[in-house]
């Protein structure tokens, strides 16, 4: 076996394995970084929702776009929508959970376009019986930034807001990306 | 190192990497032609609901079977379950969502079964509040047809229509599958 | 090109493929466990139940721990939760279902630890109507054991049972593993 050919192997090796970590790897991780976003809105932990976001990221909801990581720490410090504020005890504390389904997820190089079905429950009643409040979905734009997939833009939904709504509207899947 | 030894170890990296890039990608592009199929039917994308379906594809639903893309398309078009026909103003548009969870996927080499759980959730009434309303389950048969993952067959069950469900049957999880 | 080069891009080839195969392959084997899990539970199926648990495997839940693979079976096997016992037929059988949502996977080689939400809904009423019961999050430990991911503990929290309850708590994500 000549050297060229071995080398001519080997790449096509390497370019096979380039692909192999594609989608899969990439939705897996964009996947988790969804499930922390929402882990540290209910429990109220502003650095780890800051951090979810890259440096010059946009939080774009119903009361106007927070720009960057660092007024997004505040935003949440600020507690805008603390959700663990219902914590004190009736019955027990309550709680506020968002429920995330339906990822579309599409990847394109180091850039990604995601949308996200959500809705809400609570016990904040004093009974502290499930309640299922406000619906709605979250369109967003992501990017690997050293290796990381992080927001650079995400914008909420919410059926339950007469400015936020998107019924009757038009398909919000993203153009199809690389598999 | 002779030109046998390092042909067998490029076979054998070949063989990992085509392994490597198994369920994980399966997975992740099954799961996102089910977002995909949501997002269709939410937001009445005739098109897009049909695509998500192999040329020869089969929907069974409480009404029966649709056969086939063409035929998928304009049950779509027809608007038998045209969710944002609700859309129409009172306070705002109103919308209905299907959210779909627990989503067991097996493949077996270019075919793969799944069981996915849904429920739907609508804002039709005039104050816009959230309704929660039926759920249920989707059977699914999928292929891979010239790389790209496709619903074969869908089987809708429906917990609140009578001949649709499958209360206290036996466990649908498929026979297990590569990983 | 010599014999040592060429052993070192095999071996970086390799490399990359063992990489390559990791967080989105393990993720979705773990996520697939996690969705035969519900369909165990709720379609009252005690050996696949207690199959999704390693042999030593810990379920911890509002009736304290069950230890071991055989005891999850036999816990199972009582019925102590078994969901489809309000099948029989009023309206039509009726079913309890567990939808779960925002997983959180971290990797960490050949463990794992996760968080899951999840939510009840059922149609017990005699009308068979949707009804929304209890909610809750999962924080799991999982094994690697001959190259299968299963549960090692499985806590389930449960925001409707007072000594289960999280609310207002530190978030729970683990720490960030291996993408």
């Amino acid at each position: 076996m000549k050297s060229r050919t071995v080398a001519a192997i080997l790449l096509s090796c390497l370019a096979t394995t380039a692909m192999a970590d594609g989608y899969g790897d990439d939705r897996a991780a964009i996947e988790n970084l969804q499930g922390r976003y929402v882990l540290a809105m209910d429990f109220n932990d502003p650095d780890e929702y800051a951090g979810v976001f890259a440096e010059d990221g946009v939080l774009d909801w119903a009361g106007g776009e927070v720009v960057g990581r660092e007024a997004i720490r505040k935003f949440m410090m600020d507690g805008v929508y603390n959700l663990s504020r219902n914590a004190q005890a009736a019955a027990w504390p309550a709680t506020t959970r968002h429920f995330i389904t339906n990822q579309v997820i599409e990847v394109y190089g180091d850039t990604a376009k995601a949308v996200t079905y959500w809705f809400q429950v609570n016990n904040n009643a004093a009974s502290r019986e499930a309640a299922y409040g406000l619906f709605g979905h979250y369109e967003d734009e992501l990017a690997r930034i050293d290796g990381e997939w992080l927001f650079s833009r995400r914008t909420i939904y919410n059926e339950g807001i007469q400015t936020r709504a998107r019924a009757g509207m038009e398909n919000p899947a993203p153009e199809k990306g690389q598999y």
